[in-house]
């Protein structure tokens, strides 16, 4: 059987029945955004990893090798943000054509190293190999989380409210501009976010903590297909009302230029790296009392709610309800 | 400047300057088998990565899928025994051509569950995407480890005995058996090291308990190689006794059928995943007296002494003293 016919996700279902093995100290097992064990009785730890690959999640022509740093480890550390987690060490697998320069290693640990400082994320080792004709590289990170607040995607219950950090579309934007090859310098939010996501690290820690989330995701492969995922793993529906989806403002003004829909680059774009997540409406109530008239405020929307499972995962726009198609990236299905 | 210009191990220090702060809960940082954490009150967590690439680490027309599984996590394993530590979890980064059968990546990673049962490490989460061409696995090990029991590779003291587990020789072997593509019956431990090596786990737990090991190393790519780092790091010089090498009964077979000189095997084989390691004159009497007439005792070989730095770093050969020149895998250098 070919990996095509199953897919990422079908890949993923029948690694998880050969590797899992129920064991006490194992909170969260393969199937989340991280793993969580029980290894100490102070905190609890986090453990995630993340590749990437030359021609597949990059394309040298026009990534620097310090914005390539960055986002390897940002990437990583967005899983440890998504579980609730705050990241500690990372390591970093690194295998290399031998025709590199020097210089732009340095430049990939440049920004591997810039990234871990704003992140408070420690490089502690790793392993620089040779491989031939490509670049891989994979972070993996630990982090810990407290006993309390480890949110998981199979959290969501039915009437909680679906909510978003941030602004999505730029991620797309940025690489649509720059695969394009011009005008770089009008979308400068775009191709930054796309080079060098931020990580919502400190938004998570307020989500967790002043909002007790119900569930939480980070948008790496779109909204679509993460609501798919929370849906499913929690067993319940929504309805995602399309119109009310933050869409930054470059997003538009590119959609409109390419004469594409926004909604595609609402619901599809990838590699975004805001959270998606949800909680119970009175406790998205007190939180919003509890922070009027106060500045600096997270800054997240409200796009949906849940729903129960047997109405499905929906989208509403213009008053016109239909289901949601999850349309993001998965890597073996063609 | 070329990568081939500095080397793997010029890669690494320059790395290893960008990367490198010094911070309070960081026990050894970047350079060592893996690193050493202190991020709980009760013990030490030691974090480790390797990295295996189709092409440089292995060769699917004789490797079998579940001793590319096997391997992957053994090798990363081998890097905690190294420091002393024990396994606890695995995070598997897997990049696959996309005409991969599924059934071979479950065979894969019935190999990896299979080691990480041996060896008591779950695999609690990983990253599977898409590569194009090859295929690339970086396996990352959390353990843990007692305050007392960090051994580094920096510890080695003047008259210190160096000693290796094991016998040596067969790695090699059985990589130019299943390369040579016939004969592979008559050397089964051979090949069976080579593609499944075992991990000197209980054996590392014993010298640092029971011998109290000076300092420590993993060989993975060769004894002089290894012995070079560990004299480096230590400071000092050494002397190997190269008729005191254990090597494997195959391999002397196989070196004698194909008129090689013996000691080629004994300190070139890499990927043998034997420890090398020093150890004080009085705590190996004392541990050597401890041990007389019991059964199931450690097998170990003393192989040479430390000597001061400016003796050099050499080999003893019928009573012919001679400079040792490191001779294994370097990434970068051609």
């Amino acid at each position: 059987m070919r990996l095509t016919e199953i897919g990422e996700f079908g890949l993923i279902d029948r690694i998880t029945r050969i590797v899992n093995g129920s064991k006490p100290d194992i909170v969260v097992g393969i199937g989340d955004d991280a793993a969580v064990v029980r290894s100490d009785l102070r905190k609890l730890k986090v453990l995630t990893t993340d590749v990437m690959v030359e021609g597949i999640h990059f394309n040298l022509a026009y990534t620097p090798f310090e914005s390539l740093g960055w986002k390897a480890l940002a990437t990583t550390i967005s899983d440890v943000a998504a579980m609730g987690g705050i990241p500690l060490y990372g390591l970093v697998s690194l295998a290399l054509p031998v025709s590199w320069n020097v210089e732009n290693v340095e430049l990939l640990y440049k920004g591997l190293k810039r990234c871990g400082d704003v992140y408070q994320c420690t490089l502690v080792g790793g392993d620089t190999v040779q491989s031939q004709g490509m670049c891989f590289i994979s972070v993996a990170v630990m982090g810990e989380i407290e006993e309390g607040s480890v949110v998981r995607r199979n959290g969501a219950k039915e009437k909680d409210l679906i909510c978003v950090t941030g602004e999505l579309g730029g991620a797309t934007v940025g690489f649509e501009v720059l695969e394009s090859g011009q005008g770089k310098d009008n979308f400068p939010d775009s191709v930054s976010r796309f080079l060098e996501p931020k990580v919502r690290l400190q938004e998570s820690q307020q989500l967790v903590k002043e909002m007790h989330v119900s569930s939480m995701i980070d948008i790496s492969d779109g909204l679509s297909s993460e609501i798919t995922h929370l849906c499913q793993q929690s067993d319940c529906g929504c309805i995602i009302w399309e119109d009310q989806i933050p869409v930054s403002k470059e997003a538009i003004f590119w959609s409109r230029g390419h004469e594409k829909a926004i909604s595609a680059y609402a619901l599809k774009s990838g590699e975004e790296y805001e959270l998606l997540f949800t909680v119970a409406r009175t406790e998205f109530e007190k939180w919003r009392n509890s922070t009027k008239n106060k500045k600096n405020v997270l800054n997240i929307t409200v796009i949906g709610e849940i729903t129960r499972k047997e109405e499905g995962i929906c989208s509403m726009k213009g008053g016109k309800k239909k289901q949601l198609v999850p349309d993001g990236w998965d890597h073996f299905h063609k």
